[in-house]
Protein backbone atom coordinates (compact mmCIF):
# COMPACT_ATOMS: atom_id res chain seq x y z
CA UNK A 1 0.00 0.00 0.00
CA UNK A 2 1.59 3.30 -0.78
CA UNK A 3 0.77 6.45 1.53
CA UNK A 4 1.92 9.76 -0.06
CA UNK A 5 1.05 11.72 2.91
CA UNK A 6 1.17 11.25 6.63
CA UNK A 7 -1.94 9.60 8.29
CA UNK A 8 -1.07 11.10 11.70
CA UNK A 9 -0.52 15.20 12.08
CA UNK A 10 1.44 16.64 15.34
CA UNK A 11 -0.47 19.09 17.40
CA UNK A 12 0.23 21.33 20.07
CA UNK A 13 -2.67 20.21 22.91
CA UNK A 14 -2.93 21.25 26.77
CA UNK A 15 -4.11 18.91 28.89
CA UNK A 16 -5.85 18.95 31.77
CA UNK A 17 -5.90 16.74 34.83
CA UNK A 18 -7.99 16.53 37.56
CA UNK A 19 -5.64 18.65 39.59
CA UNK A 20 -3.36 20.69 36.88
CA UNK A 21 -2.69 21.14 32.93
CA UNK A 22 -0.31 21.14 30.43
CA UNK A 23 0.84 21.86 26.95
CA UNK A 24 2.29 18.78 25.26
CA UNK A 25 2.85 17.80 21.65
CA UNK A 26 0.38 14.98 20.49
CA UNK A 27 -0.42 13.51 17.00
CA UNK A 28 -3.89 13.28 15.66
CA UNK A 29 -5.22 10.97 13.05
CA UNK A 30 -5.07 12.71 9.89
CA UNK A 31 -8.52 13.28 7.88
CA UNK A 32 -8.09 14.91 4.22
CA UNK A 33 -10.39 15.11 1.41
CA UNK A 34 -10.09 12.09 -1.67
CA UNK A 35 -11.91 12.47 -4.95
CA UNK A 36 -12.56 9.23 -6.44
CA UNK A 37 -12.53 9.99 -10.58
CA UNK A 38 -13.51 7.10 -12.91
CA UNK A 39 -12.00 7.89 -16.51
CA UNK A 40 -14.29 5.69 -19.37
CA UNK A 41 -12.88 5.14 -23.03
CA UNK A 42 -15.31 7.42 -24.81
CA UNK A 43 -17.25 8.65 -21.94
CA UNK A 44 -14.25 11.38 -20.63
CA UNK A 45 -13.79 11.39 -17.09
CA UNK A 46 -16.30 11.35 -14.24
CA UNK A 47 -15.76 12.99 -10.74
CA UNK A 48 -17.82 10.32 -8.63
CA UNK A 49 -17.02 10.93 -4.98
CA UNK A 50 -15.44 12.96 -2.67
CA UNK A 51 -14.84 11.58 0.48
CA UNK A 52 -13.01 12.66 4.02
CA UNK A 53 -10.52 9.67 4.90
CA UNK A 54 -7.07 9.14 6.63
CA UNK A 55 -4.59 9.13 3.77
CA UNK A 56 -2.58 5.57 3.04
CA UNK A 57 -4.67 2.80 0.73
CA UNK A 58 -5.89 5.19 -1.20
CA UNK A 59 -5.88 3.18 -4.58
CA UNK A 60 -7.80 0.70 -2.38
CA UNK A 61 -9.75 2.99 -0.47
CA UNK A 62 -10.99 4.71 -4.77
CA UNK A 63 -11.09 0.59 -6.21
CA UNK A 64 -13.30 -1.03 -3.13
CA UNK A 65 -15.66 2.39 -3.57
CA UNK A 66 -16.01 1.81 -7.14
CA UNK A 67 -16.50 -1.36 -6.59
CA UNK A 68 -19.30 -1.38 -3.76
CA UNK A 69 -21.07 1.46 -5.50
CA UNK A 70 -21.53 -1.05 -8.52
CA UNK A 71 -18.93 1.28 -11.52
CA UNK A 72 -16.25 -1.39 -11.71
CA UNK A 73 -16.85 -5.44 -11.78
CA UNK A 74 -13.53 -6.86 -12.73
CA UNK A 75 -9.93 -6.43 -11.89
CA UNK A 76 -8.74 -6.81 -15.73
CA UNK A 77 -11.48 -3.82 -16.29
CA UNK A 78 -9.39 -1.17 -14.35
CA UNK A 79 -6.02 -0.50 -16.66
CA UNK A 80 -4.73 1.92 -14.22
CA UNK A 81 -5.24 3.61 -11.09
CA UNK A 82 -3.35 6.97 -10.90
CA UNK A 83 -3.10 10.05 -8.40
CA UNK A 84 -3.48 13.22 -10.22
CA UNK A 85 -0.37 14.86 -9.21
CA UNK A 86 0.04 18.38 -11.71
CA UNK A 87 -1.83 20.43 -9.78
CA UNK A 88 -0.94 21.91 -6.61
CA UNK A 89 -1.91 21.96 -3.67
CA UNK A 90 -4.55 18.85 -4.18
CA UNK A 91 -1.71 16.37 -5.07
CA UNK A 92 -2.01 12.87 -3.68
CA UNK A 93 -5.99 14.11 -2.79
CA UNK A 94 -7.27 11.93 -6.30
CA UNK A 95 -7.18 9.15 -7.79
CA UNK A 96 -8.42 8.20 -10.96
CA UNK A 97 -9.63 4.75 -12.35
CA UNK A 98 -8.58 4.10 -15.71
CA UNK A 99 -11.54 1.30 -17.50
CA UNK A 100 -10.36 -0.18 -20.56
CA UNK A 101 -11.99 0.09 -23.82
CA UNK A 102 -14.85 -2.44 -23.97
CA UNK A 103 -15.18 -2.41 -20.37
CA UNK A 104 -19.15 -3.22 -19.06
CA UNK A 105 -20.09 0.60 -18.19
CA UNK A 106 -23.56 2.19 -17.39
CA UNK A 107 -23.34 5.75 -17.93
CA UNK A 108 -26.51 5.99 -15.81
CA UNK A 109 -24.51 4.61 -12.94
CA UNK A 110 -22.26 7.51 -12.60
CA UNK A 111 -25.70 9.56 -11.56
CA UNK A 112 -27.95 6.43 -10.20
CA UNK A 113 -29.46 7.35 -6.91
CA UNK A 114 -31.12 4.60 -5.85
CA UNK A 115 -33.46 5.92 -2.91
CA UNK A 116 -34.89 9.11 -4.76
CA UNK A 117 -36.68 7.44 -7.16
CA UNK A 118 -40.05 7.17 -6.68
CA UNK A 119 -40.76 3.62 -8.05
CA UNK A 120 -38.49 2.57 -5.42
CA UNK A 121 -39.79 4.28 -2.49
CA UNK A 122 -37.95 5.65 0.83
CA UNK A 123 -38.01 3.25 3.82
CA UNK A 124 -35.73 -0.35 4.84
CA UNK A 125 -37.86 -2.52 2.27
CA UNK A 126 -37.05 -0.63 -0.19
CA UNK A 127 -33.41 0.34 0.61
CA UNK A 128 -32.68 -3.53 0.64
CA UNK A 129 -34.42 -4.09 -2.41
CA UNK A 130 -32.36 -1.09 -3.95
CA UNK A 131 -29.24 -3.58 -3.06
CA UNK A 132 -30.80 -6.57 -4.69
CA UNK A 133 -30.97 -4.62 -7.80
CA UNK A 134 -27.93 -3.53 -7.80
CA UNK A 135 -27.59 -6.76 -8.75
CA UNK A 136 -26.06 -8.49 -4.86
CA UNK A 137 -28.41 -11.91 -4.61
CA UNK A 138 -28.50 -14.09 -1.43
CA UNK A 139 -25.27 -15.79 -0.32
CA UNK A 140 -24.92 -19.33 -0.59
CA UNK A 141 -24.86 -21.24 2.50
CA UNK A 142 -21.43 -22.23 4.57
CA UNK A 143 -18.39 -20.08 2.82
CA UNK A 144 -16.74 -19.94 6.75
CA UNK A 145 -16.70 -21.39 9.90
CA UNK A 146 -16.22 -19.50 12.93
CA UNK A 147 -15.15 -20.98 15.89
CA UNK A 148 -16.43 -18.62 19.01
CA UNK A 149 -12.82 -18.41 20.46
CA UNK A 150 -11.61 -16.83 17.15
CA UNK A 151 -14.60 -14.58 17.21
CA UNK A 152 -13.82 -13.43 20.90
CA UNK A 153 -10.01 -12.58 19.79
CA UNK A 154 -10.69 -10.57 16.78
CA UNK A 155 -10.82 -7.08 18.24
CA UNK A 156 -7.47 -7.76 19.98
CA UNK A 157 -6.03 -9.20 16.79
CA UNK A 158 -7.13 -6.09 15.06
CA UNK A 159 -6.42 -4.03 17.73
CA UNK A 160 -2.56 -4.96 17.75
CA UNK A 161 -2.13 -4.44 14.42
CA UNK A 162 -3.55 -0.55 14.66
CA UNK A 163 -0.67 1.21 14.16
CA UNK A 164 -1.97 4.33 13.49
CA UNK A 165 -4.53 3.61 16.20
CA UNK A 166 -1.33 3.28 18.29
CA UNK A 167 -0.18 6.78 17.71
CA UNK A 168 -3.45 9.02 17.85
CA UNK A 169 -6.21 6.69 20.23
CA UNK A 170 -8.70 6.93 17.45
CA UNK A 171 -9.43 5.31 14.20
CA UNK A 172 -11.80 3.13 13.12
CA UNK A 173 -10.30 -0.57 11.40
CA UNK A 174 -11.66 -3.11 9.07
CA UNK A 175 -9.57 -6.46 9.07
CA UNK A 176 -10.08 -9.66 7.02
CA UNK A 177 -9.80 -13.23 9.01
CA UNK A 178 -9.16 -16.13 6.37
CA UNK A 179 -11.08 -19.74 6.98
CA UNK A 180 -8.39 -20.69 9.42
CA UNK A 181 -9.31 -17.41 11.59
CA UNK A 182 -5.70 -16.50 9.93
CA UNK A 183 -5.51 -12.48 10.25
CA UNK A 184 -5.28 -11.26 6.43
CA UNK A 185 -5.25 -7.29 5.21
CA UNK A 186 -6.03 -4.29 7.63
CA UNK A 187 -7.31 -1.19 7.23
CA UNK A 188 -7.04 2.37 9.11
CA UNK A 189 -9.18 5.28 8.71
CA UNK A 190 -11.50 8.14 10.29
CA UNK A 191 -14.10 6.91 8.32
CA UNK A 192 -15.61 3.24 9.13
CA UNK A 193 -17.12 3.19 5.53
CA UNK A 194 -13.49 4.00 3.66
CA UNK A 195 -11.86 1.63 6.00
CA UNK A 196 -14.06 -1.56 4.26
CA UNK A 197 -13.70 0.06 1.07
CA UNK A 198 -9.84 0.03 1.51
CA UNK A 199 -9.70 -3.58 2.40
CA UNK A 200 -12.32 -4.78 -0.47
CA UNK A 201 -10.31 -2.29 -2.93
CA UNK A 202 -6.99 -4.14 -1.50
CA UNK A 203 -8.53 -7.68 -2.84
CA UNK A 204 -10.03 -6.53 -5.72
CA UNK A 205 -6.70 -5.30 -7.24
CA UNK A 206 -4.96 -8.84 -6.33
CA UNK A 207 -8.35 -10.10 -8.07
CA UNK A 208 -9.34 -12.32 -5.15
CA UNK A 209 -13.07 -11.19 -5.16
CA UNK A 210 -15.31 -12.28 -3.97
CA UNK A 211 -14.24 -12.93 -0.28
CA UNK A 212 -16.44 -15.85 0.26
CA UNK A 213 -14.57 -17.98 2.90
CA UNK A 214 -13.48 -14.64 4.85
CA UNK A 215 -14.76 -13.15 7.92
CA UNK A 216 -14.52 -8.89 7.99
CA UNK A 217 -14.40 -7.74 11.26
CA UNK A 218 -15.22 -3.81 11.71
CA UNK A 219 -13.70 -1.61 15.00
CA UNK A 220 -17.51 0.23 15.46
CA UNK A 221 -20.96 -0.26 14.60
CA UNK A 222 -22.26 -2.84 11.83
CA UNK A 223 -24.62 -0.20 9.60
CA UNK A 224 -26.57 -1.04 6.75
CA UNK A 225 -24.03 0.89 4.49
CA UNK A 226 -20.92 -1.61 5.72
CA UNK A 227 -23.36 -4.48 5.50
CA UNK A 228 -23.91 -3.12 1.79
CA UNK A 229 -20.54 -3.62 0.88
CA UNK A 230 -19.13 -6.96 2.59
CA UNK A 231 -22.08 -8.14 0.69
CA UNK A 232 -20.96 -6.80 -2.60
CA UNK A 233 -17.74 -8.76 -2.24
CA UNK A 234 -19.11 -11.47 -1.06
CA UNK A 235 -17.76 -11.69 2.62
CA UNK A 236 -20.23 -14.21 4.23
CA UNK A 237 -19.44 -12.70 7.85
CA UNK A 238 -19.34 -9.72 10.00
CA UNK A 239 -18.00 -8.93 13.09
CA UNK A 240 -18.63 -6.02 14.65
CA UNK A 241 -17.15 -4.27 17.92
CA UNK A 242 -20.08 -2.39 18.04
CA UNK A 243 -23.96 -2.62 17.83
CA UNK A 244 -25.67 -3.21 14.94
CA UNK A 245 -28.21 -1.33 13.64
CA UNK A 246 -32.08 -2.87 12.51
CA UNK A 247 -31.84 -2.29 8.96
CA UNK A 248 -27.71 -4.03 9.35
CA UNK A 249 -29.41 -6.97 10.51
CA UNK A 250 -32.16 -7.09 8.13
CA UNK A 251 -30.11 -6.80 5.63
CA UNK A 252 -27.70 -9.74 6.81
CA UNK A 253 -30.89 -12.10 7.25
CA UNK A 254 -32.20 -11.37 3.94
CA UNK A 255 -28.66 -12.06 1.72
CA UNK A 256 -27.63 -15.25 4.16
CA UNK A 257 -24.90 -13.67 6.02
CA UNK A 258 -23.48 -13.87 9.46
CA UNK A 259 -23.78 -11.00 11.50
CA UNK A 260 -22.00 -10.73 15.09
CA UNK A 261 -22.19 -7.48 17.04
CA UNK A 262 -20.72 -6.71 20.50
CA UNK A 263 -18.14 -9.28 20.12
CA UNK A 264 -15.51 -9.14 23.41
CA UNK A 265 -12.91 -11.63 25.10
CA UNK A 266 -15.92 -12.65 27.02
CA UNK A 267 -18.84 -13.17 24.79
CA UNK A 268 -20.67 -12.15 21.25
CA UNK A 269 -23.59 -11.62 20.06
CA UNK A 270 -25.07 -13.43 16.59
CA UNK A 271 -27.43 -10.96 14.87
CA UNK A 272 -27.86 -13.66 11.81
CA UNK A 273 -26.82 -16.81 10.35
CA UNK A 274 -25.70 -18.39 13.66
CA UNK A 275 -24.65 -22.20 11.63
CA UNK A 276 -21.72 -20.11 10.66
CA UNK A 277 -20.75 -20.48 14.12
CA UNK A 278 -19.36 -23.50 16.30
CA UNK B 1 -40.35 16.03 19.27
CA UNK B 2 -42.79 13.69 17.02
CA UNK B 3 -41.82 10.44 16.84
CA UNK B 4 -43.89 8.52 14.89
CA UNK B 5 -41.86 5.50 14.14
CA UNK B 6 -40.22 3.36 16.40
CA UNK B 7 -36.32 4.32 17.50
CA UNK B 8 -36.13 0.62 18.40
CA UNK B 9 -36.61 -2.66 17.13
CA UNK B 10 -36.88 -6.29 19.21
CA UNK B 11 -34.61 -8.91 17.22
CA UNK B 12 -33.60 -12.49 18.17
CA UNK B 13 -30.15 -12.98 19.05
CA UNK B 14 -27.65 -15.75 20.30
CA UNK B 15 -25.90 -14.62 22.77
CA UNK B 16 -22.32 -16.83 22.97
CA UNK B 17 -20.23 -16.54 26.47
CA UNK B 18 -17.51 -18.23 27.32
CA UNK B 19 -18.88 -21.80 28.16
CA UNK B 20 -22.38 -21.54 26.53
CA UNK B 21 -24.66 -20.04 24.23
CA UNK B 22 -28.49 -19.47 24.69
CA UNK B 23 -31.64 -17.45 22.21
CA UNK B 24 -32.80 -14.33 23.69
CA UNK B 25 -34.74 -11.31 22.58
CA UNK B 26 -32.47 -8.41 22.56
CA UNK B 27 -32.96 -4.65 20.94
CA UNK B 28 -31.48 -3.07 18.28
CA UNK B 29 -31.71 0.78 16.81
CA UNK B 30 -33.48 1.52 14.13
CA UNK B 31 -32.09 2.56 10.76
CA UNK B 32 -34.34 3.64 8.01
CA UNK B 33 -33.63 6.07 5.07
CA UNK B 34 -34.59 10.14 5.55
CA UNK B 35 -35.36 11.79 2.27
CA UNK B 36 -35.12 15.70 2.86
CA UNK B 37 -36.79 17.53 0.38
CA UNK B 38 -37.08 21.42 -0.12
CA UNK B 39 -40.06 23.14 -1.72
CA UNK B 40 -39.28 26.85 -3.10
CA UNK B 41 -42.41 28.68 -4.22
CA UNK B 42 -41.32 29.14 -8.11
CA UNK B 43 -38.44 26.79 -8.32
CA UNK B 44 -40.58 23.26 -7.14
CA UNK B 45 -39.97 20.65 -4.65
CA UNK B 46 -36.32 19.20 -4.66
CA UNK B 47 -35.31 16.32 -2.86
CA UNK B 48 -31.93 17.13 -1.27
CA UNK B 49 -30.20 14.29 0.28
CA UNK B 50 -31.54 10.69 1.99
CA UNK B 51 -29.92 10.23 4.97
CA UNK B 52 -29.88 6.63 7.23
CA UNK B 53 -30.62 7.87 10.41
CA UNK B 54 -32.57 6.61 13.52
CA UNK B 55 -36.26 7.86 13.43
CA UNK B 56 -37.19 10.33 16.19
CA UNK B 57 -36.76 14.50 15.56
CA UNK B 58 -37.12 14.03 11.75
CA UNK B 59 -38.31 17.78 11.93
CA UNK B 60 -35.65 19.15 13.73
CA UNK B 61 -33.19 16.68 11.57
CA UNK B 62 -34.21 18.10 8.49
CA UNK B 63 -33.98 21.64 9.22
CA UNK B 64 -30.38 21.36 11.00
CA UNK B 65 -29.26 19.46 7.97
CA UNK B 66 -30.50 22.06 5.80
CA UNK B 67 -29.19 24.89 7.54
CA UNK B 68 -25.89 23.48 8.11
CA UNK B 69 -25.58 22.54 4.20
CA UNK B 70 -26.33 26.60 3.66
CA UNK B 71 -29.46 26.30 2.27
CA UNK B 72 -32.05 27.85 4.42
CA UNK B 73 -30.73 30.66 6.46
CA UNK B 74 -33.70 31.75 8.85
CA UNK B 75 -36.84 30.54 11.44
CA UNK B 76 -39.25 32.87 9.55
CA UNK B 77 -37.98 31.98 5.71
CA UNK B 78 -39.57 28.10 6.72
CA UNK B 79 -43.30 27.96 6.72
CA UNK B 80 -43.71 24.61 7.22
CA UNK B 81 -42.13 21.34 7.65
CA UNK B 82 -44.47 18.35 6.51
CA UNK B 83 -44.04 14.30 6.44
CA UNK B 84 -45.79 12.79 2.94
CA UNK B 85 -47.60 10.40 4.29
CA UNK B 86 -49.40 9.67 1.46
CA UNK B 87 -47.50 7.11 -0.32
CA UNK B 88 -46.81 3.81 1.10
CA UNK B 89 -44.54 2.48 2.62
CA UNK B 90 -42.45 5.57 2.89
CA UNK B 91 -44.66 7.12 5.42
CA UNK B 92 -42.74 8.75 7.59
CA UNK B 93 -39.41 8.51 5.95
CA UNK B 94 -39.78 11.60 3.62
CA UNK B 95 -39.43 15.28 5.14
CA UNK B 96 -40.58 18.25 2.93
CA UNK B 97 -39.35 22.05 4.08
CA UNK B 98 -41.53 24.92 2.34
CA UNK B 99 -39.57 28.01 2.14
CA UNK B 100 -41.47 31.12 2.72
CA UNK B 101 -42.54 33.10 -0.86
CA UNK B 102 -39.42 35.62 -1.14
CA UNK B 103 -36.76 34.00 1.11
CA UNK B 104 -33.23 34.17 -0.23
CA UNK B 105 -32.41 30.97 -2.40
CA UNK B 106 -29.64 30.42 -4.34
CA UNK B 107 -30.65 27.82 -6.86
CA UNK B 108 -26.87 27.00 -7.48
CA UNK B 109 -27.40 25.93 -3.66
CA UNK B 110 -29.40 22.79 -4.53
CA UNK B 111 -26.30 21.42 -7.13
CA UNK B 112 -23.12 22.85 -5.34
CA UNK B 113 -20.17 20.44 -4.25
CA UNK B 114 -17.43 22.43 -2.73
CA UNK B 115 -14.97 19.88 -3.29
CA UNK B 116 -15.24 18.95 -6.88
CA UNK B 117 -14.79 22.25 -8.35
CA UNK B 118 -11.26 23.08 -9.88
CA UNK B 119 -10.90 26.28 -8.92
CA UNK B 120 -11.19 24.95 -5.14
CA UNK B 121 -9.25 21.99 -5.20
CA UNK B 122 -9.65 19.51 -3.06
CA UNK B 123 -7.42 19.40 0.29
CA UNK B 124 -7.88 20.07 3.24
CA UNK B 125 -7.06 23.90 3.06
CA UNK B 126 -9.73 23.86 0.11
CA UNK B 127 -12.11 22.36 2.70
CA UNK B 128 -11.25 25.19 4.85
CA UNK B 129 -11.62 27.77 2.04
CA UNK B 130 -15.09 26.45 1.34
CA UNK B 131 -16.35 26.76 4.62
CA UNK B 132 -15.69 30.38 4.34
CA UNK B 133 -17.23 31.17 1.00
CA UNK B 134 -20.44 28.91 2.61
CA UNK B 135 -20.56 32.66 4.86
CA UNK B 136 -18.99 31.00 7.91
CA UNK B 137 -16.63 33.61 9.59
CA UNK B 138 -14.19 33.25 12.55
CA UNK B 139 -16.39 32.96 15.66
CA UNK B 140 -15.41 36.26 18.45
CA UNK B 141 -13.78 35.33 21.56
CA UNK B 142 -15.46 34.30 24.30
CA UNK B 143 -19.26 32.94 23.92
CA UNK B 144 -18.87 30.67 26.95
CA UNK B 145 -16.42 29.52 29.54
CA UNK B 146 -16.63 25.84 30.57
CA UNK B 147 -14.88 24.90 33.77
CA UNK B 148 -12.54 21.87 33.91
CA UNK B 149 -14.86 19.50 36.11
CA UNK B 150 -17.99 20.73 34.10
CA UNK B 151 -16.34 19.17 30.42
CA UNK B 152 -14.87 16.07 32.58
CA UNK B 153 -18.72 15.63 33.31
CA UNK B 154 -20.26 15.82 30.04
CA UNK B 155 -20.17 12.32 28.52
CA UNK B 156 -21.88 11.08 31.82
CA UNK B 157 -24.49 13.85 31.45
CA UNK B 158 -24.91 12.67 28.06
CA UNK B 159 -25.21 8.75 28.67
CA UNK B 160 -27.94 9.13 31.56
CA UNK B 161 -30.02 10.86 29.17
CA UNK B 162 -29.52 8.74 26.22
CA UNK B 163 -32.50 6.39 26.20
CA UNK B 164 -32.00 4.44 22.89
CA UNK B 165 -28.39 3.37 24.45
CA UNK B 166 -30.07 1.95 27.20
CA UNK B 167 -31.73 -0.07 25.06
CA UNK B 168 -29.61 -1.22 22.44
CA UNK B 169 -26.39 -0.05 23.74
CA UNK B 170 -24.97 1.53 20.56
CA UNK B 171 -25.63 5.13 19.32
CA UNK B 172 -24.25 8.22 18.87
CA UNK B 173 -26.05 11.44 20.95
CA UNK B 174 -25.32 15.05 21.15
CA UNK B 175 -26.16 17.59 23.43
CA UNK B 176 -26.02 21.34 24.58
CA UNK B 177 -24.63 22.69 27.69
CA UNK B 178 -25.72 25.97 28.47
CA UNK B 179 -23.33 29.02 29.98
CA UNK B 180 -24.12 27.73 33.65
CA UNK B 181 -22.84 24.08 32.25
CA UNK B 182 -26.77 23.19 32.48
CA UNK B 183 -27.94 20.32 30.01
CA UNK B 184 -29.91 21.33 27.35
CA UNK B 185 -31.21 19.64 24.43
CA UNK B 186 -30.17 16.05 23.85
CA UNK B 187 -30.73 13.38 20.24
CA UNK B 188 -29.63 9.90 19.85
CA UNK B 189 -28.56 8.70 16.35
CA UNK B 190 -26.64 6.08 14.72
CA UNK B 191 -24.76 8.40 12.11
CA UNK B 192 -23.18 10.96 14.45
CA UNK B 193 -23.97 14.00 11.86
CA UNK B 194 -27.46 13.10 12.34
CA UNK B 195 -27.22 13.74 16.14
CA UNK B 196 -25.71 17.21 15.37
CA UNK B 197 -27.97 17.73 12.98
CA UNK B 198 -31.09 17.39 15.21
CA UNK B 199 -30.00 19.44 17.88
CA UNK B 200 -28.76 22.20 16.11
CA UNK B 201 -32.61 21.88 13.67
CA UNK B 202 -34.10 21.88 17.09
CA UNK B 203 -32.38 25.41 17.66
CA UNK B 204 -33.19 26.51 14.38
CA UNK B 205 -36.98 26.16 15.28
CA UNK B 206 -36.89 27.56 18.08
CA UNK B 207 -35.07 30.39 16.35
CA UNK B 208 -32.40 30.29 18.79
CA UNK B 209 -29.16 30.42 16.25
CA UNK B 210 -26.99 31.08 17.06
CA UNK B 211 -25.87 28.84 19.65
CA UNK B 212 -22.71 31.42 20.71
CA UNK B 213 -23.40 31.11 24.62
CA UNK B 214 -23.71 26.92 24.19
CA UNK B 215 -21.56 23.97 24.01
CA UNK B 216 -21.61 21.06 22.05
CA UNK B 217 -20.44 17.42 23.42
CA UNK B 218 -20.67 14.07 21.07
CA UNK B 219 -20.05 11.11 22.32
CA UNK B 220 -18.24 9.86 19.43
CA UNK B 221 -14.92 11.50 17.30
CA UNK B 222 -14.53 14.94 16.40
CA UNK B 223 -14.13 15.02 12.27
CA UNK B 224 -14.36 17.42 10.18
CA UNK B 225 -18.46 17.43 9.17
CA UNK B 226 -18.97 17.79 12.87
CA UNK B 227 -17.08 20.91 13.42
CA UNK B 228 -18.70 22.17 10.20
CA UNK B 229 -21.93 22.03 11.46
CA UNK B 230 -21.53 23.38 14.95
CA UNK B 231 -19.53 26.57 13.44
CA UNK B 232 -22.56 27.15 10.80
CA UNK B 233 -24.41 27.11 14.47
CA UNK B 234 -21.90 29.91 15.69
CA UNK B 235 -21.35 27.13 18.32
CA UNK B 236 -18.28 28.28 20.11
CA UNK B 237 -16.97 25.15 21.98
CA UNK B 238 -17.21 21.05 20.97
CA UNK B 239 -16.19 18.58 23.38
CA UNK B 240 -15.66 15.23 22.16
CA UNK B 241 -15.58 11.63 24.25
CA UNK B 242 -13.59 10.42 21.14
CA UNK B 243 -10.51 11.59 19.20
CA UNK B 244 -10.44 14.36 17.18
CA UNK B 245 -9.20 14.60 13.54
CA UNK B 246 -6.13 16.71 12.06
CA UNK B 247 -8.95 18.56 9.70
CA UNK B 248 -11.18 19.01 12.79
CA UNK B 249 -8.45 20.95 14.81
CA UNK B 250 -7.19 22.85 11.77
CA UNK B 251 -11.23 23.75 11.36
CA UNK B 252 -11.20 24.54 15.01
CA UNK B 253 -8.26 27.14 14.97
CA UNK B 254 -8.94 29.19 11.48
CA UNK B 255 -12.68 29.56 13.14
CA UNK B 256 -11.91 30.54 16.46
CA UNK B 257 -13.65 27.33 18.36
CA UNK B 258 -12.71 25.64 21.57
CA UNK B 259 -11.96 21.98 20.81
CA UNK B 260 -11.74 19.57 23.32
CA UNK B 261 -11.06 15.58 22.60
CA UNK B 262 -10.90 12.32 25.16
CA UNK B 263 -13.04 13.77 27.55
CA UNK B 264 -13.23 11.43 30.05
CA UNK B 265 -13.71 11.60 34.45
CA UNK B 266 -10.07 12.02 35.43
CA UNK B 267 -9.16 14.35 31.96
CA UNK B 268 -9.12 15.80 28.66
CA UNK B 269 -7.05 17.43 26.13
CA UNK B 270 -7.79 20.50 24.70
CA UNK B 271 -6.44 20.77 21.65
CA UNK B 272 -7.74 25.14 20.64
CA UNK B 273 -9.41 28.07 22.24
CA UNK B 274 -7.98 26.86 25.75
CA UNK B 275 -9.11 30.52 26.78
CA UNK B 276 -12.59 29.21 27.05
CA UNK B 277 -11.53 26.94 29.90
CA UNK B 278 -10.99 27.35 33.53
Amino acid sequence: MITPQKNTARVDVRRFDEASSRTRRDAVAVEEPLEIRLSVPGHGEHAVAVTMRTPGADFELAAGFLFSEGLIHQRRDVTDLRYCTDVEPQEYNIVTAHLRRGAPFDPASLTRNFYTTSSCGVCGKASLDAVEVKGCLPLPDGGVRLAPEAIRGMPARIRERQAVFDRTGGLHAAGLFGPGGEAGSLAEDVGRHNAVDKIIGGAFLEDGLPLGDHAMAVSGRASFEILQKALAAGVRAVVAVGAPSSLAVDLARRFNMTLIGFTKPDGFNVYTGSERVG
